[in-house]
């Protein structure tokens, strides 16, 4: 996921704090909405025309931040006293919320990204956020993610218990069910009993700005402090890093570029504050001969539809295959160009992720690979990029492993041809952490002695590991891993996906010692509160109160 | 726990590689004890007398840190393919092999550290140890540390696995329960499947001998890869930081002063390496007017037990008193004051820490503290200073709440006088993050008002919370945490104390997703490897196999 920041936002203009020529939307801090103290403007565009779009969004200057912040400390104090249940109330309700703006939602959203209304935001990544939300409200409820632990003989209980302020940047490929006011993060960091200021991607704040109405709406509804839900729009690049080092601040959480997200955690990291970063990953996805041979044609296609899929802007997108020479791979790779030249691409999401697509691809070519196909803008209206593929051999490959495993957003990939197993072996030894890693093997298991060879050495190196599958899809299951090594994120210990996991990331270790059994929390009392949380006590997982 | 660094290091000088003019102890690298490439060489001394202890020890180069990494990185591969009983049974081993020398370590800790010998060291510091090694063998051996996750239906499973080589960096203040080659550190690093490399303090480094001999000689029983425990003594601080940032290291922790430990962080985020730091507490405890009048004298005996408990060099020593202000509280500092007085200190651990103790004291009194008692050291031999205790009225503590909480670490403490109930919490809103926080309120009810004031701001700033108890005591318990918010450590999410939790600090979560039956780990087959391990399966948890 990827590509945060200014350089996709067509439009900016300084102005000064009382002058607008026409209404500026208002942002969202300590339940209200409210005119920003705004050091510039912006508007979004339709990146399959390049037209501007009407509406004018603030960048927020530091007032604005110092206030959203000021408004979160406040609300994570008042949410410490609320029950689990209310705010997993105000969960499913700000889901409900959205599927009632359902159609509007998908409109705007395809407006400001040109995705396409079905199946993609209408059938499969509105669903996907709402199903995040009311999963997190059942996690939140049931309170298991907390790891209650009971030491009954020394009276001695912790658990996990909200860190405080989160702020979220979002990016910019998932409109909803990765938008810092309703996606993965926030349904984690929420459920985890934080307030969360919600900083937009700038290519699509109207979808934002709608969903933030609904959350707050949720919010209000269920009692919750006001500013548990703030949202701002943009802030210049000196306040973020200000902003996630502030001392209010509990935790972080940023989906976007290497760069950006490499600045973010100097700051954050200088302030011991915790930060969660998503920042880029080419998911390598190893084909083994015997795979090819017994069913390249399938994996051709499963390849394509992966590479492709929404112009290849998935954080899981395959941007790296790793092949072994041989006439089979040549073969395929002519029937993977093939496909990719009858596809037409999709737009892009922004003319920053265009700009960088080119860049990227002009920086593998540089550093040696060759063009199989592709490699050129399409010419307007909108923002297309051909379908992309380059070829480089594992010798050159290895003489330039960092400039080769640049990530290059977008619906391109880069196909390695290893001379021999040996050279795949040393070619997986030189990749950088990855989200993923995939490889495909024959059912008959003449490859499986090459995959014992390959596996432990791709497995160190990524977060998740698949067998004969694409990365693309990343399910919402509690056994999902969307995390990896650095520098696909900060820390291979968490994930951004899957619940109840996800909500550790914004939670801190609390530990009761001798504390007196009325004042201890619901959670580490000796009655299970609600019957259905499992609890550590005494050696063994249970549901059960502590034994008296 | 404290002063990690060359400051305690009586004896340094630089030599000539191949001419050292005595027998130089060897360090441990890849199994071997060899000669060190040493950019200099020091000796220990004893505490309690200032003399300079016989043996020679080497401070290593970048070429036996090289060499150290380069062997961990081969140990940590293999030993992905060696079963947890066989690492529980090299940690039980170890704990045996300490046990069988158990009169050699506790005379030579006592020359190095002037700890007295009963009970301190033998009994109490000895089995603390090798309890904890016991313990972190039946959790590597259980498996439930991991979170072993399984989605049956997706296909989807998840846990933590070995992250890869550990350094670690032991304090000076625990020679066996904290040392870098058999403390709790190390038993949660090799229990969780890593090699480390330790990097002894260098005021203990006799003691850290013999335990790291017992270490290899355990592993080579087990038949875990030699590399599985390696030893440098002392490097150069340029060294420590390329050390934890090295591309072969999985995750570090470090003990130390906070300085220390700051450097080394900023190295290894830089990085993007995990770094766990325990760096500075002074475990603030509130002792509440009920409290003072039912049982001052109760606890001012506890206090000073606490405070004065190996001369004030725990970790979680309680440097910081937060009283009202009142003829009671004056009487009850008085009667500490006289305590305090009438003990006679035992030895400081080293040279430094009295420097560093003298130098917290005059800088807690130029912040505007008054001198209760002591304040002075004490004339030799050894390394005394006089019990102290500080006193500072809460107006003067919010006027320079930075300064006055500065760790003196060793004998001494400060006794805040809050004006009022409402002071007394902007006192404690002022706190950085600390290990832990203790409320003393009476029996009877009349402080309770005031706990629930002033408990939720003290609990957002400690790991552990405590009622009517001295945070001395860090029972080895699944409940403990050991840790707490910046700066008293890196991130509040982690315990260096406490099994299993301590193991998921040197942990990845990996996912395998559609991986096949065979090739899974154990631990997250259908079938539960050892009928014991805890796993969270299809939404609950369960010692069972996943159905078929």
């Amino acid at each position: 996921m990827n590509y945060h920041g200014g350089g996709s936002v067509p439009t900016i203009r300084c102005v000064a704090n009382d002058k607008y020529s026409m209404p500026l939307h208002p942002v969202l801090i300590a339940g209200k909405w409210r005119p920003a103290n705004a050091s510039g403007t912006f508007h979004a565009e339709n990146p399959a025309t390049g037209e501007t779009l009407p509406d004018e969004y603030p960048i927020s200057d530091w007032q604005d931040c110092g206030a959203a912040l000021a408004a979160a400390a406040t609300a994570a104090v008042e949410l410490r006293s609320v029950a689990p249940e209310r705010i997993a109330d105000s969960l499913t309700k700000f889901a409900d919320a959205i599927e009632a703006r359902c159609a509007e939602l998908v409109e705007i959203a395809h407006q400001e990204t040109a995705l396409v209304k079905t199946p993609r935001l209408q059938d499969i990544e509105l669903p996907r956020t709402t199903g995040q939300l009311r999963q997190a409200a059942v996690a939140a409820a049931e309170g298991s993610w907390a790891l209650p632990t009971i030491d009954s003989k020394l009276n001695i209980r912790s658990y996990y218990a909200a860190i405080g302020p989160v702020c979220i940047f979002g990016p910019n490929n998932f409109p909803f069910a990765f938008n810092a006011v309703s996606g993965g993060d926030f349904a984690a960091a929420i459920a985890a009993g934080n307030p969360v200021i919600a900083k937009a991607h700038p290519s699509h704040p109207g979808a934002t700005r709608i969903l933030a109405e609904q959350a707050l709406r949720a919010v209000s509804s269920s009692g919750l402090p006001p500013a548990t839900v703030q949202l701002l729009y943009h802030m210049q690049p000196e306040d973020g890093l200000r902003f996630v080092s502030d001392p209010r601040v509990g935790a972080t959480a940023f989906t976007g570029s290497r760069a950006g997200g490499l600045r973010l955690k100097a700051a954050a990291d200088a302030a011991g504050k915790p930060i969660y970063l998503e920042m880029s990953s080419i998911n390598p996805v190893v084909i083994l001969p015997g795979a090819l041979k017994e069913r390249g044609e399938k994996i051709a296609d499963e390849f394509t539809n992966s590479s492709l899929l929404a112009s290849g802007q998935f954080c899981t997108n395959p941007g790296l295959l790793v092949l072994l020479r041989g006439d089979a791979t040549t073969q395929w790779l002519e029937s993977v160009k093939q496909r990719f030249e009858k596809q037409s691409p999709a737009p892009l999401l922004s003319a920053g992720v265009a700009r960088s697509l080119s860049a990227g691809v002009a920086a593998l070519r540089e550093a040696g690979a060759r063009l199989v196909t592709g490699g050129a803008p399409i010419s307007g209206p909108g923002y297309k990029f051909a379908n992309t593929l380059l070829a480089v051999d594992g010798p050159q490959f290895l003489a330039a492993p960092d400039r080769l495993q640049q990530e290059a957003f977008g619906n391109a990939a880069l196909a390695v041809i290893a001379e021999d197993e040996d050279q795949a072996e040393t070619i997986l030894e030189g990749l950088e952490g990855n989200l993923t890693g995939s490889i495909y093997s024959d059912s008959a298991g003449s490859d499986d002695a090459l995959y014992t060879q390959l596996a432990p050495v791709l497995r160190s190196r990524v977060g998740r590991l698949l067998n004969d599958k694409m990365p693309t899809g990343v399910a919402v299951s509690a056994a999902m891993n969307h995390g990896g090594p650095f520098p696909s994120t900060g820390h291979p210990g968490f994930t951004a996906v899957g619940l109840p996991a996800s909500m550790r990331r914004f939670a801190m270790l609390e530990c009761f010692d001798n504390v007196r059994r009325s004042r201890l929390p619901e959670a580490l009392r000796d009655e299970n509160p609600n019957g259905r949380m499992w609890r550590w006590i005494d050696g063994r997982s249970t549901q059960n109160d502590v034994e008296s």
